[in-house]
């Protein structure tokens, strides 16, 4: 399987950027995350970021991309699995059993920037393209399975929207609450 | 059904602050919401909010307890029904298909609400709180509907945390994205 089509084309200086962005909320978290310590991440100047992004909302609209397209192309490795391997693949990236710190930080910041979309129409139109990948991935994969005989004949759009949606709520829920027994 | 025992008296002066709290919340959003504006709204000084409540975080974390209150006195008020009836009326209470404008705004303030739980331990002991309640409460139907032969013999635990988290996601995704297509 290829890219996915809406994966785009990032430069060694954006990468670098996204890098460096990725670092400073791990360090500093979402709250105190700003442009000049993501320069320092990068050792280089505020002017520089503001060279390539018009302002710090601009830089996260940009590294939300640029998280989603890494997912997509861990995601798009293997040739080889059959479609209920590559589902449970899918799931598990987006909800390991045992998150590091650094992944549990990096996806609760992940429920912050969401939440900015509460208000914000530019990360609204972000986190619905976002969405909207991720169940088109999902519906490709269920559909895939459906063909091949291996999954029963379901509606692969509702399917795909409901595991979605429990996977969103699994998410938010570990991040915002100290609950053990959220679902596995 | 008798009142959740975790429900707690609300006096009468608690009751008119949530509900100015609650107009605020509608009027101003999250982000704008201040003790000075619930105060406005109750035609009182910030000094008197102060008496019962030591901050504006304080006071959020009365709030929330407040909605979960109403939630389940709403929830638990009818007798004669089946546990699937029960059920679903619990879930059109959680995701009413049709949001009037208050509805919207309030869920999605909760949402910002709940992203403070990220970082701040205080709205992730509450967040805690509020999703144990509702678990159990959702658990406590499906036991009932498989003691009395209405639902399937499945493990009432894990249906109401899986329940929990889809509706969990729905609400977050409706929230902060565009999509219409959203699990209904």
């Amino acid at each position: 399987m290829t890219a996915d089509s809406s994966e785009r084309e990032w430069s060694k200086s954006e990468v670098r950027i996204m890098e460096a962005t990725h670092r400073a909320l791990l360090r500093y978290g979402y709250a105190q995350l700003s442009i000049s310590r993501i320069a320092s991440e990068l050792d280089q100047s505020k002017a520089s970021l503001y060279y390539h992004y018009d302002s710090k909302e601009d830089l996260l609209l940009s590294f939300l991309e640029y998280v989603t397209d890494q997912l997509e192309s861990n995601i798009y490795t293997d040739n080889n699995e059959s479609p209920s391997q590559e589902l449970e693949r899918f799931i598990e990236t987006l909800l390991p059993l045992q998150l590091d710190d650094d992944e549990s930080q990096l996806r609760a910041a992940m429920v912050e920037l969401r939440s900015q979309a509460v208000m914000d129409e530019k990360f609204r139109k972000q986190f619905t393209e976002i969405d909207d990948r991720i169940v088109n991935h999902l519906e490709r994969i269920i559909s895939k399975g459906i063909g091949e005989g291996e999954f029963r004949n379901v509606d692969s759009t509702r399917v795909a929207e409901h595991m979605f949606a429990t996977i969103s709520g699994v998410m938010c829920n570990r991040a915002t609450t100290n609950r053990e027994n959220a679902l596995a």
